[in-house]
């Protein structure tokens, strides 16, 4: 049972109405739980609006609201998922990930305990990515108007002077890279909320993959093109960036790598790999003359042991819509879809 | 009834899983609601992360999000308040307002006409504020997870060079003004939410406060703090300054002003409109040098006209803690607690 709504200034064992109210409860919460996970100068100063320093880089905005269920899954919980989600997003568009915001929506009853433990969580993969939280917000919202809690983050990072990542950039020729296996995460999550039980369970790939396009940029100094392949998979991704280019993308299925464990996973419940979400993996497209190095750089790095080039960008033939093609081992290609439907939800 | 989830590509008539899904329902979902309601150079490159321009200035950096209950209420929805609330934090900083985020949780089977109005809402408040929202994310959850449609907006704003708005700033002797009527959002919501019936509706007041900002900056160099207060109404957002200050703060109950019928349908639920929520008012703070100029400036802004002078700032006695004090009409003076438990919850 939940208990009462308690005495002011007084933490209790569960999240109430009231920590949501604005008064003293609020900051409670926000005093016992958020305030020690994250702080840093920006946020102990307590306003409602961070102030950041100055820059001569241009700025990446992104936002992501996470409603994962279940919360924890093997691998992580929605706080590193939110963390790194934010920062990956960041990532894509170039920039060096740096200050995120937080918003918590928390179900009335949720476990104080639980929302310690994802914001500790969230504080450590704030941590390895090398951000800081500086602004949040609480709200709680009555029992059956929420799933436990949601969690937004909105991220803003600064983007080096002369770098530019634009689907526009892609051209026939380049190479497709993905750094990792596909599927982990969306498999790890399924397998929890489905109680599918392996010989090895799979875990999420939920990271950040600052360490990865680090070392690319090391190398590269304009790859065409970074995403990554979360909700709709890799096969949805691929579709936005031939549209979004005008070009097609042909992929060799034979070296997609996909570990045993979530190949057999999607056998049982019958899905395509291809269609999974995926957290801690990024999809890199770079000119050919770029891609040995580019493929050295991402497998010398954390999270990038498994990386491969599993296809290149061809011309949209004449009078066809630009899209995604799978090549078959004896040769021929089928046209792989964007996901239309639902395949796994809330995922992310 | 809520239609089955439809065939690709197609908007139905409410919101179903795959419109979060991230693949072609998604596509479209923003396609035919967010992208054209938002629409502008940013949000248009559709990429994970919008990338803004260079600029000199410090960044504010603010989030909240939205679970007002009800959603659509007698002077706005959720939409119009996301955009107004996250603006006026910006403004609280000091900071010209710029650039919003806005993530959405959607409750299967939410009206897509609905959503279609709070999108044209938002976009409506965000050309006021001259602000553009040039990045965001949609979630769907099952029905019972949601209540209807929760909204994050996040917020960027530019600090002018030499403007340092900070608590730390107020000193014994200031003074305090109010920019309007206060308890008008929280009784709006209220009454529609308790179904009371006055002669006169009470409306929110939910608005942007660019135009008492601009105005107030025009004649007053540096405030010492500008604040909205909103959850927690009047009676928090003092405390709030009182503590992170170290002074008293005395407010005159008899010039805080209320509207009649705001009083009255406080009265009717037994409210202190000191503690109610605000959402188009700001609580300002002046050297009592400033203050005459800044009344002015106020009162001829855009929803400035009922702005007064309700208090000012006072030494704490020797021993005492911080607090705020409420001077009553035979010269005597009580303490004004901030809001503990919960008043008017998801006002917000």
């Amino acid at each position: 049972m939940t208990p009462h709504c308690p005495l002011p200034d007084r933490i209790t064992t569960t999240v109430c109405m009231a920590h949501g109210g604005g008064g003293s409860m609020t900051a409670s919460l926000i005093g016992e739980i958020f305030a020690p996970a994250f702080s840093n100068d920006y946020l102990n100063r307590r306003h409602d609006a961070a102030t950041l320093p100055t820059t001569d880089c241009r700025t990446a905005f992104t936002t992501d609201t996470f409603v994962v269920s279940p919360i924890f899954f093997p691998g992580g919980n929605i706080g590193d998922l939110a963390v790194n989600g934010t920062v990956n997003d960041l990532l894509c568009a170039g920039a060096t990930p740096r200050f995120l915001s937080c918003g918590f929506v928390i179900e009335k009853g949720f476990p104080i305990d639980d929302l310690r433990k994802i914001a500790t969580t969230m504080a450590e993969a704030a941590r390895v990515a090398e951000v800081e939280i500086v602004t949040g917000d609480t709200k709680v919202v009555e029992r059956g108007r929420c799933d436990g809690v949601y969690i937004n983050t909105s991220g803003i990072g600064y983007i080096p002077h002369g770098l530019d990542i634009d689907p526009g950039n892609i051209h026939p020729g380049d190479t497709v890279i993905i750094t990792g296996t596909i599927g982990r995460h969306g498999m790890a999550v399924m397998s929890q909320r489905e109680g599918l039980r392996f010989s090895s369970p799979i875990t999420s790939d939920t990271a950040s993959l600052c360490d990865i396009v680090g070392n690319l940029l090391d190398v590269v100094a304009t790859p065409r093109v970074l995403r990554d392949p979360t909700r709709g998979g890799l096969s949805s991704t691929l579709n936005e960036l031939a549209e979004a280019s005008g070009v097609d993308i042909e992929i060799d299925e034979s070296a997609v790598p996909v570990m045993p464990e979530v190949r057999s996973a999607c056998e049982l419940l019958g899905l395509d790999p291809l269609y999974v979400a995926n957290e801690g993996v990024m999809l890199i497209i770079v000119d050919p003359a770029d891609a040995a190095k580019a493929l050295a750089a991402i497998r010398r790095s954390a999270h990038g042991a498994d990386a491969a080039i599993i296809g290149r960008v061809a011309p949209t033939a004449e009078g066809r819509r630009p899209g995604v093609w799978v090549r078959m081992p004896l040769g021929n290609r089928r046209r792989l879809e964007m996901l239309s439907g639902e395949q796994l939800p809330r995922i992310c």
